[in-house]
Parts: structure tokens; C-alpha cells; sequence
């Protein structure tokens, strides 16, 4: 008997007719003998709601009482969905992430697991019950109700399959797997059969919404491997998994696309030891979660520093460089939320030179002007202009050999 | 310097607009410099939207399902009022039911109070913060999520206020007290100073929704006052305390009308001991809320058995009902949900009598006809068919010199 962790993301719990379609496929799972535990996210829109209901009760919003707030979401569709089990017969239980004893730090809003202890879920399990767990909330060491981030379902998903040794763990959300890019801007984007954790990771942190960063981040230092797949489909979707690619394998896995950053250059700092640490720790002590930076060769004693982050980290963080650039005696401060990302991810660029060169040269076919330029050993990214990302998403996925004519994803008649 | 309870219902935090009106009374009731602990309901319509979810989603609901959704409705609310303290430079916090550790029994849905410890809350006065509690829920002595039926945030209010040792217990509700009657049945109807706990209970008993049942019977047998008013203007409400009323007081406080209930009558049950416990142990244990019993007069050796129960029950009581039926060889189970309960409530009853013989005339003067009674020292209930009762609450108010054509509710200028 197989330990199944199951997670429905927003899109599949959106209504009450959803909710019953995965309570089916809840059921099924379980009637083959397996023991199931079910992490859900908030309902649909539910989350936003709340937020604009925050936004308008109130203008500057406590983590601590956001938290109390949003982690009612999940909790409303994990009692839902066990009385949808319950009403097909299944013997089941709800959990909330205090419940199940998913143990955070008390950074409220992005809190950090640091254990999770699981003794309910064990208990339940063991007398024949699936548990049903609100994903994206855990305690606090300080005994308050912590969230850990938009997306953090997948990461509940993830560290109790790994907490409770699962034999796997299926992310199901609104499409059948992870794709060479998204398929909205790029018609011609073929969805991959598997993919490596630190591609997965690098298209996560490159803006790729399929998995949550932090949960495949999770996922790969725990080596938990994750099916993601659509719940209203029975074809195989995508494994995210350890398993090194062959020599066979495209060098590029996929073109990751990001319009929800935006940029702050500041400008004219004085060039001496100790002026970015002055800028980026206060950045990183209010959580502004800082992606690109890049620092311009210096002139006559000055530089300039750009770096892109969350559009929602804006206004915070606007305040906190106006104040930093003051303090330091630099010239000014800009931003420009017009800005887009494009990543190439692939494995295979380690051992493949000349790829970024590549990528420069189909960019400036385009026409497109790079702002700015951040590379690891799988990824390069570029920032440009909005308006030219579709453009330039487009040509690299058939300059690097990506495009397929072929329809990859046809329905498999029996699932796994 | 006075720890003041304050209770704001559903309608008082309905929208973003009205929670911030809310929070406006708070801040100044705060900055008088007396402590304040706040109780919220759910928003408006959140708990019957949470229910209606619950019914599309299962057919049968399990009730700790169903408290671990409903609780989100409060929590929700206290959240979202404690944003809008803090916006207002006033230092809040909210705490669900369970973190303030109001215990119950293990009934859901229905639970009882235990003890409710309150050290946080104490804790965070004493640091100078209002706190926002999450009405209408509290933890089992089981560990799950229970909640105490509806209306009991009310309860949650006064066992708040006496376990804190309040000075007053302010209930904010959709009208600015209690009346002689529902003004939206009789129009003449007038607003009460106020009302003794005894009266009141049997005005809650008999259908009043101003105040839950078990909010004035705890507040009576602790000897919290009470003082019901509207969160939307400054005129007093009306004081619900154990002052003894004078003789000037009028004989008959209110007429109350309630549409809420459903009639099960069992026909020809065998008239031997026994038989009334056969019947109504099981509907107890099922937490079944029987109001009124008759039994006629057995005729040959069977007799009948009516009772009320709130509709809600109806489902429940009548397959037990059933049940029973046939295990004690009745004839038939009957139903009629079209019936209406009209009562007269007065302290002054106790002391006049042929109240009952002028209200039986009254109404058959206006040609009801009466289907059920029920008494108790400063009450008199009767059941009739639902299409009467305007008529007869307006006749018996009338009857009874309750009428007013003055305005007895003008606004006073200045707060208590």
C-alpha cells in the first residue's frame, strides 16, 4: 500500500462542482488501496478577495492579522472537500496547518518550515482516514498562525511527503504539466515528459507559476519527486525529479517568460566598500525579495545599482531606497515597472558553450535592447521592455529547437 | 479606567465601510482611556454563503467539517477590524476562540463552555492593546474547532465580559435596542429602556433574535449586564440587567413573533409510562432543540404527542421520530412547517392574573385559532397557522397597551 500526497491548487478547487470532480479523483486513489493525504490551496479568487477586502479596511496591513486573515481560505476549502469525501463514503479529516503541526519561524507572511511534526496525520492515517490538510499556513514558534508565501500549498504539499515518507507526490493545478514555455505567449510550447529539480528550480525563480520556488527548492534537498498534472485529465503530466538528463536531452528545457517584476536603479552612488551591503540588507530585513542586481562599471567615483524585484515589494521597498540613497549621498532614485523577463533554462549548458552569445544575437535580430543580464550554470536571463517579450519569447523557443508541430500531450486512455 | 466589552453582529461589520465605522467606535471608546475587548461576528451574509457552499458541496455534513468552516467567517472579520485599528494608531490584536482558550464540550455545532482562560487576551491589556476576538467558536476539550450554534457571539461576548471582569457588556447590533414587538410586524411597536434578564430569556425562548438564548442566560446567571444599542448612532439602547421592575412598569413587556419553527405531531401512541422518554431522549441526544410539548388527553388507550423544533432540525428529528414511531406502535408522524409562535412576555405577569384568559380572548375575538400553549410564570405562548400571526401580534398589542404614537426613541445628544 502507497502513500499518495495530493495537491489541488486554486483552479481545481475554484467551485463546488470542482470541488466534487477531485473529491472523485480523491476517492479513487484511495478505493486502489492507497492511503491519501489531500493539500489544498484557497478557493479560486478566494485569496485576492481577502486582500482587497484588507486593502480596503485598512492601508498599511499587519503580517500577523494578514496571516489570521488568508489562512481561512484554505481552511473553508479543506472542510469542503472532506465533506465531499465523506459524502462519497471515504473516511476522512480536516487539518489545519496548526493541526498537523507544521512548525514555522514567525516571519509572518514568508515564514520558513522548521519542523513538521505530523502526529495527527499519523494517527489518522493509521485508522483508515485520508487527511485533508489547508496548505500555505503553519504555526509559529511563537504559537501565532504563520502563512509561508503565495504558492506555499505545493510546499506543505512537499515537506509532508517528505515529513510522512511518501511514495509520491502529485501537484495537480490548471494545466497537464510544465511546458517549454508559456503556452499563451508561445503557441507552439510543448509540454516536457520530466524535468530536473535545478531546471525546475532556475524556471521557478525565473517566474514560471507551475511550482512555487520555495517547494521545489524543498522537493530537491529532501528528494521528493513531484508529478505535476491537471486534475481533470487522466494523462501523465510532468516528474520533476533528481534523475540526470542523457546525452539525448535538448539543451535548453524551456523559454520562462516574468511580467511581475519591476526595477530600481539608483543612481549616482558613491563608489567605496560597504555601499551595497548598506543598500540590500535593509532590503532583505522587510523581506523585499530581491531578484536581479546589477552594478554598472564605476565613472569618476560614482555608479550606477539596478535591481528588479516583485512589483508588490515596490512600495516598500521604494520607501526604504529613497531613505538608504539619502543616507549614502546618491543622485536619484528611478523605477520602471514596465519591464519583462525572459530565461533560457537548461541543464545542458553546462556542458554547451556559447549559448548566451546565442541568445544576445536571436535578441538583437529582434530588435530587442537588453537592460539587464543575470546568468547561473543552467539559466541566463535577460530584462527588457514589456512590449518586446512575446516577441522575443517566440524566437528563442525556435531558434533553440523547441517548437513542436506534433500535439506531445494526447490524453493516455488509463492512468498510472 | 473600565474594561468595556463590545459585540459587534454581522449586519455592524457587514461591509469594508461599516468595519471601519466600527473600528471609528472602538477608537473612540479606547481613547476615553477605557480597555476594550471587541467580539465580531462574520460579515453580513458570510456564515449563510459558508453554509450554502457546504450544501452544494455534501449532502451531509459532518459537524466538526462544519465548524472548521464556519469559524472562518469570524475570524475573517476580527482580522480584518484589527487592520483597521491599527490603521487608526490604535494598538489591536486578534485572537480566535481557541487562542483566547474559550473551552467547550465536544458537541459541534452546539458546543457548551467550559472555561474560558483568557490569558492572552488578559496579557495583551495589560500591554495596552484592544483585542479582537473571534466570536461564536472556542476548542473542544478534544482539541478540534467547535463553535456554539447560532447568534452565540453574543455568548462569547458576556462569558468574555464576566471571565474578564468587565464593567459593561455592549451588544451592537441592526436595531438600537429591544422593542415591544418586531416593528417590521407591528408598527406601532415601541423601544424598552430597558428589560430584566428573566423577561428577556423568555423573549429570546420565544423568538427574539435581539439577543441569542444562551447569551442572556449566561449573562443573567453571572450577572452580566447588558446594554443592546446600534453601532450607527449615539442613543443609549436598551439595558438588559437583574433590577426588579417597579410597579409603575407595565404588566406586559412584549409581544413576540417567531416564524422559525416546525410542528411534529405523533398520532396515537400507546398511552403507557415510558413513552415520552422513548421519544424525546433520542431527539435530546441528537441535540435536537424541542421547544413546546403537548400531549392531549388519551382517549382508548392511545393519545397524541405534539412538539415545536426549530425548522433547521426538521430533517433530523423526523427520520428519529419515525424511528421511534414504529418501535412504540404509533399510528402516524405528522408535519406542519406553516405555523407561527406568537408569545406575551411580562415580569408583571406574576402578579396579575387572567393575563392568559384576556390574550385567549383577544385572539379569538380576531378569529385565530389556537393550536398549541405554553406557559411559564412570565409568559404565555401559543401556536398558530402562520397566515394569523400579524393580526394577532398587532391585536394583543394593542390589547395590551403597548401602542405608542410618540416617538419614544429620539437620539440623545451625548453617549453614555
Amino acid at each position: 500500500m502507497a502513500l499518495i500526497v495530493q495537491k489541488y491548487g486554486g483552479t481545481s478547487v475554484a467551485d463546488p462542482d470542482r470541488i466534487r470532480a477531485c473529491a472523485d479523483n480523491v476517492a479513487i486513489t484511495r478505493k486502489r488501496g492507497n492511503d491519501v493525504i489531500v493539500v489544498v490551496s484557497a478557493m479560486g479568487k478566494a485569496t485576492d478577495n481577502l486582500i482587497s477586502l484588507a486593502d480596503s479596511v485598512a492601508k498599511n496591513q499587519s503580517g500577523r492579522e494578514m496571516d489570521m486573515l488568508l489562512t481561512t481560505g484554505e481552511r473553508q476549502t479543506a472542510a469542503l472537500m472532506t465533506m465531499a469525501l465523506l459524502d462519497r463514503g471515504i473516511d476522512a479529516i480536516s487539518y489545519t496547518g496548526s493541526q498537523v503541526g507544521i512548525i514555522t519561524d514567525t516571519a509572518h507572511r514568508k515564514a520558513k518550515i522548521v519542523e513538521v511534526k505530523g502526529d495527527r496525520v499519523r494517527q489518522s492515517l493509521s485508522e483508515g482516514k485520508v487527511c485533508v490538510i489547508a496548505g500555505f499556513q503553519g504555526v509559529s514558534t511563537a504559537k501565532e498562525i504563520t502563512t509561508m508565501g503565495r504558492g506555499a500549498s505545493d510546499l506543505t504539499a512537499s515537506a509532508l511527503a517528505q515529513a510522512m515518507d511518501a511514495d509520491a507526490c502529485e501537484i495537480y493545478t490548471d494545466v497537464t504539466g510544465v511546458f517549454t514555455a508559456d503556452p499563451r505567449i508561445v503557441p507552439q510550447a510543448r509540454k516536457l515528459a520530466r524535468v530536473h529539480f535545478d531546471e525546475m528550480l532556475e524556471m521557478a525563480g525565473a517566474g514560471s507559476k507551475v511550482l512555487a520556488l520555495r517547494s521545489v527548492e524543498f522537493a530537491r534537498n529532501h528528494d521528493v519527486p513531484l508529478h505535476v498534472r491537471s486534475a481533470f485529465t487522466w494523462e501523465q503530466g510532468t516528474w520533476v525529479t533528481n534523475e540526470e538528463p542523457s546525452v539525448e536531452d535538448p539543451i535548453i528545457s524551456g523559454v520562462v517568460t516574468d511580467m511581475t517584476e519591476a526595477k530600481v536603479t539608483v543612481l549616482g552612488v558613491p563608489d567605496r566598500p560597504g555601499i551595497s551591503a548598506a543598500l540590500f540588507e535593509p532590503l532583505a530585513e522587510s523581506n523585499v525579495n530581491v531578484d536581479m542586481i546589477v552594478q554598472n562599471t564605476s565613472t569618476e567615483g560614482t555608479t550606477d545599482i539596478s535591481f528588479t524585484m516583485p512589483m508588490a515589494d515596490m512600495a516598500q521597498a521604494e520607501s526604504i531606497v529613497q531613505r538608504i540613497a539619502d543616507e549614502i549621498g546618491a543622485n536619484t532614485v528611478t523605477h520602471d515597472d514596465d519591464i519583462a523577463k525572459v530565461s533560457l533554462v537548461g541543464a545542458g549548458m553546462k556542458s554547451s558553450p556559447g549559448i548566451a552569445a546565442k541568445m544576445f544575437r536571436v535578441l538583437s535580430d529582434e530588435g530587442v535592447n537588453i537592460q539587464m543580464i543575470s546568468t547561473s550554470t543552467i539559466r541566463i536571463s535577460v530584462i527588457m521592455a514589456a512590449g518586446d517579450m512575446e516577441r522575443a519569447a517566440r524566437a528563442l523557443h525556435t531558434a533553440f529547437g523547441l517548437d513542436s508541430g506534433a500535439d506531445y500531450t494526447a490524453p493516455l486512455p488509463e492512468r498510472k
